[in-house]
C-alpha cells in the first residue's frame, strides 16, 4: 500500500467514505520547487468555480503556506504547491464544503532534480537569483501571442526556443488582435461562444491546461515565463481587455491559483498598461494587490508600460519591466532608472530587429544587439524581439516560429559574457557610461558603433591597489569572438581618480564598431 | 487716526489695556503676496521659544488660514502672513498665554506691485509659474555659504546677482565647512558658544532676521531661493548636521514659521541628503512632512542627492531636485527622470565650470553651458556653478562673490531663449533626443558637441498638416547670436511619422559645435 492509499484510508475511517472518494489523488511525493498537486471529486452544484471554494494548509517544521484550490472541471478541484524546502509535508484541506473540507494526509519532499533551480527572486537589489542561489540573467525574447496559435506552430516555437539563448519569454495569456494576428485561439479562457459571448463567471479548464502543459515545457528548457495577464491588443474583438473589475480579480485568483506552483512563472500585470484606455491607474494598484495576495511564493511581479511609466517605487512590484527603446540605444541613459528604483531594471522593450513599416520593428541586427549590450553595460537586462514580415504573417514577436534574424547567434555569445560574468554594476556611474562590473575584480567597457585604435588602460580608483594584475581579452560582440591581448597589466595609482597600467601600454583595438574590453582580475 | 490704531483701539476696549499693549504692531495695509507682519510683546517667563506659543487665523471671504507665530527675541512675537488674494482681511490670534491670545483685527490688502507675482508653484506637470500665471524658468546658481560671509562679500555677492542670469539661487542657512570654506560666520542659529556648544532649545534671532534681510534683497532681484535647510559640510564642527531629532524638527517648524510669508523660498531638505550619515531615509520622510505641515502656502519642496536619489514619488515633494552631471552631459538622459517622477525636473547639480582638481569643478565654460542646453531640451531645468581657485579662497559655489567664468554671459543668452519659448516637451521621446518644444508651435533642436553642414528639414508628424508655415532660425549658443535663415519653411506630410519642407531645402549649419535650430510657426 503506497503511503498516499495509507493516508486516504485513515481519512476515511476519520471522515467517512465520502471523504475517502473526494482525495481522488495525493501523491507520496515530490521534488523541492516541484508541483504537489491534490486532486478531489467535489460538488458541481451551482457553479463550481465559485460556490465551492477549498484551500490547504501545508506545513513543515513551523512554516506554514496556505495555498487556494481551483475547480478543474468535471467535479475535479485541485490544489497545487510548491514546497520550498525538502523533507516531510503536511496538509490539511479547508473547505464550507463537507466533502472538500478536512483533508488530511503528508508527503516527503525530494531535493530538486538535475536544472531545478527553483523560483527566482530579486538577489543584490539589481539583479536575479533562483532559490537554491544559482545566479540567474534574463536574456529574454518576446512571442506575445505564441500560445494562441495552432498546435504545429506551437510546437514549431519550442523547437526553436530550444537552440535559442533565450532564457525568458514574455508571451500572454489572452489571445492577440492587432496587424498581422487575426485569426482565432484554439480555445478561450472563458465558457461561452466566441468571438466574444462569454460567461465570465465560468472558466474553461481546457484553455489553461494548454497553457500550463506549455509553461512546464518552457521550464524544462530553462526559459522563465514572463507571463503578461492583461494587454490591449484585443480592441474588444473578444473583450478580454474590458472586463469589469470583478471579472478581472476573479481571473486573477483563478490564474494564480492555477499557475503559482510553477516555479518558472513571472507575473507580468499587462503589457503597455496605458494603452488599456478602459482602466484607470487605481485598477493597477488594486490588480497589483490581487495577484500579490493570491500568490503564496512571491513570484516576481511588475507592469509593462506604453508611453507613461506605471509607479514602479509601488513595493508589490519586485522589478521594474521598461518599454523604452531609447534608452538603451546610447550608454548613459538606463542606467538612470537604476537609481530611481532600486530594484532590477529589465528593458522588456528597445524594439525589436526586423523590417515592418513601423518604426519599432525595423531594428537592424546590429542596433538590436548593441540595444542588449548598452542594457547590460547600464546594469540592466534587456529582452530581445524580432518582427519580419512574412507571407503567412507569422512575425517571431507575436506568433513565434522560427528566428530569421542575424541578433539571436550574437545574443548567444552576450549569453555567454554574461555566464561568466559577476553582476554587472556601473564602476563609476557618473564619469564611465561604457564601463560596468565589479571595482577590482572585473570590468566591461562596451565601445558601441565607435571605432578606436586603442584605449588607454585607465580604471577607477574604487578597490584597486597598486601591483594588482589583470587580464584583459578583447571581444567582438558581433563577430562573436574572444580574442586574449597578449601580456598581464599590473596598475598603478595614476590620479585621484584613476589607475592605469604600471607599463603605460594602450590596448589594441581593431577600429571597427561592436567591440568591448574585458578585464578580470589574475589573483596572486 | 490710522486704521491700525483705530483696530488697536477696539482691541482695548474689547479686550482691555494688556491686549492693547501687547499688539505692538498690527499694519492696516499689505500688497497681495506681500508679508504682513504683526508684532506682540509677550511673556519672556522660562523659555519664550517653546513655551509660549502663538498663532493667528487669517480669513478673507471664506478662506482660513492658519499660521504660526515666533518668538523674536526680547520679548517679541512676531506673526507673519503672506496674503493670497487682495481686499479686506481679518485675523484672530490663538495662545494659551493670555497676553498673546485673541487679538482681533483687519487689514486691506492692495494688488502686488510690479514685480512681483506671487509664489512659484508646479504648472503643466513639468515646469513652473508663478501665483499669478506668469511662467517661471528656473535658471539656478549656486553659492552655498554666502550668507555666512563678511558683510561686505555678501554685499559684492548680491551686486553680482544683480546682473547676471539667474533667477534661483541655491543657498544653505547653515554655514559650511570644506576645502576653501574654514571660516566662521558672522552669527549662529542657535544661542550658545562657537563653534559648537549651543543651547538648542533657543534660537537666536539675530542670525534669521540678517538671513530674512538677504532674502528679501534676493526677491527684489527677482531670484527665487532655493533654500538648503540641513546639509552635511559640517561634518560636526558646529555639529548642524547631528542635531537630534526633536532639535531638528524645532529648527525647521522656527524656520518655517519666520520664512513662509516670503514669497521667494523654496524648501530644499537638504544638499546631498545620503551624505548626512547620522540621519536615516526615515529622517528625512519625517523632516519632510514636518516642514510641509508647518507651511500654510505650500512653497515648493525638494531634497537633493548625492549619490542616492530620494524617492521623489513621494507626494509631498513637487519636483525632484537632482545632482547627476551625467544626465546633463548627453541627450537622451535627463528627460527619463520626467517619465518617472512626473514633476518639474530640476538638475541642480551637473558640476560646476572651473579649475579645481575634483573632476565636479573643472567644467570648461563649453560644457557648463552645454548641460544647461541639454537639460532644457531633456524637458527639465538646471543650475550654473563656479569654481575657479582664488588666493582668497572666495569661490562663486560656496562663498559668492564675482563671477569669473565665461558661461553665465552664455547662460544669459539661454534664459533670453527660455523667454519667448513655450514649455519644452520632448516633441516625440524615444526618437528624437535633440528635440524640445511644443508640437506645431514651436521647435528647439540643439546639436551638441557635434557640427552638422546642414540639417534636413523634418518634423514628427504630431498636430502637423500639410501646409503650415514656419521661420527658422540658427542659434549660435555659444557665440550668442540669432540668425534668421531665409525664407519661410512650408511642411507637408513625408511619410508614418514626418513631416518635411514641401520645398525640400535643407537648413544650412555653420559645422561647428554648440549650435542650435529654433522653429516657429507662423500664423496665416
Amino acid at each position: 500500500m503506497k503511503l498516499s492509499q495509507l493516508i486516504a484510508l485513515i481519512l476515511s475511517l476519520t471522515f467517512g467514505a465520502d471523504a475517502f472518494a473526494a482525495l481522488a489523488q495525493a501523491p507520496a511525493e515530490c521534488e523541492q520547487w516541484g508541483v504537489y498537486e491534490l486532486q478531489f471529486q467535489g460538488p458541481i452544484s451551482g457553479n463550481p468555480f465559485s460556490d465551492h471554494l477549498v484551500s490547504a494548509r501545508f506545513t513543515q517544521a513551523g512554516q506554514t503556506t496556505i495555498v487556494r484550490g481551483f475547480y478543474d472541471g468535471d467535479g475535479k478541484y485541485l490544489i497545487r504547491f510548491m514546497p520550498s524546502q525538502p523533507g516531510e509535508w503536511k496538509f490539511t484541506t479547508h473547505s464550507s464544503d463537507a466533502e472538500l473540507d478536512a483533508h488530511a494526509g503528508q508527503f516527503v519532499v525530494k531535493p530538486p532534480s538535475a536544472g531545478n533551480h527553483g523560483l527566482v527572486h530579486v538577489a543584490n537589489m539589481f539583479h536575479f537569483a533562483y532559490a537554491d542561489g544559482t545566479p540567474y540573467k534574463p536574456l529574454g525574447t518576446t512571442c506575445y501571442a505564441w500560445s494562441s496559435q495552432p498546435a504545429e506552430l506551437q510546437e514549431q516555437t519550442l523547437k526553436t526556443l530550444a537552440s535559442a539563448p533565450f532564457n525568458k519569454l514574455r508571451m500572454c495569456v489572452f489571445p492577440k488582435r492587432y496587424d498581422w494576428n487575426k485569426n482565432e485561439p484554439p480555445s478561450y479562457a472563458f465558457q461561452g461562444t466566441p468571438p466574444n459571448k462569454w460567461d465570465f463567471t465560468r472558466f474553461n479548464p481546457t484553455f489553461f491546461r494548454a497553457l500550463e502543459t506549455q509553461i512546464v515545457r518552457l521550464g524544462k528548457l530553462g526559459i522563465e515565463v514572463d507571463l503578461i495577464l492583461l494587454h490591449p491588443y484585443d480592441e474588444g474583438h473578444w473583450g478580454f481587455d474590458r472586463m469589469p473589475d470583478e471579472v478581472d480579480d476573479r481571473y486573477l485568483q483563478y490564474l494564480v491559483s492555477r499557475l503559482a506552483a510553477y516555479r518558472n512563472v513571472w507575473w507580468s500585470m499587462a503589457n503597455e498598461w496605458d494603452f488599456m484606455t478602459e482602466k484607470q491607474p487605481e485598477d493597477w494598484d488594486r490588480m497589483i494587490r490581487v495577484v500579490h495576495d493570491a500568490d503564496p511564493y512571491g513570484h516576481l511581479l511588475s507592469i509593462h508600460n506604453g508611453k507613461l511609466l506605471y509607479n514602479h517605487t509601488n513595493p508589490l512590484i519586485t522589478h521594474a519591466s521598461i518599454q523604452n527603446g531609447s534608452a538603451a540605444e546610447e550608454a548613459g541613459r538606463a542606467v538612470l532608472y537604476r537609481d530611481v528604483y532600486n530594484k532590477p531594471i529589465v528593458l522588456d522593450e528597445v524594439k525589436y530587429e526586423g523590417d515592418i513599416p513601423s518604426r519599432w520593428g525595423q531594428l537592424s541586427a546590429e542596433e538590436m544587439v548593441h540595444r542588449c549590450w548598452e542594457s547590460v553595460i547600464a546594469g540592466c537586462y534587456v529582452t530581445h524581439g524580432e518582427c519580419f514580415l512574412s507571407p503567412d504573417d507569422v512575425l517571431w514577436w507575436a506568433k513565434g516560429g522560427v528566428l530569421k534574424g542575424q541578433s539571436p547567434a550574437r545574443l548567444a555569445f552576450l549569453r555567454d559574457v554574461l555566464a561568466t560574468a559577476p553582476n554587472l554594476e556601473p564602476i563609476d556611474k557618473w564619469q564611465y557610461a561604457n564601463m560596468a562590473g565589479q571595482p577590482a575584480q572585473y570590468y566591461l567597457i562596451y565601445f558601441g558603433a565607435q571605432s578606436p585604435k586603442q584605449w588607454e588602460f585607465a580604471l577607477p580608483r574604487y578597490e584597486l591597489a597598486d601591483g594588482m594584475k589583470f587580464k584583459v581579452e578583447l571581444l567582438d560582440t558581433w563577430n562573436m569572438t574572444t580574442t586574449p591581448i597578449e601580456g598581464v597589466v599590473t596598475v598603478k595609482n595614476f590620479s585621484q581618480y584613476l589607475f592605469k597600467d604600471a607599463a603605460n601600454k594602450p590596448i589594441p583595438l581593431p577600429g571597427k564598431p561592436w567591440q568591448a574590453i574585458r578585464i578580470t582580475r589574475i589573483q596572486d
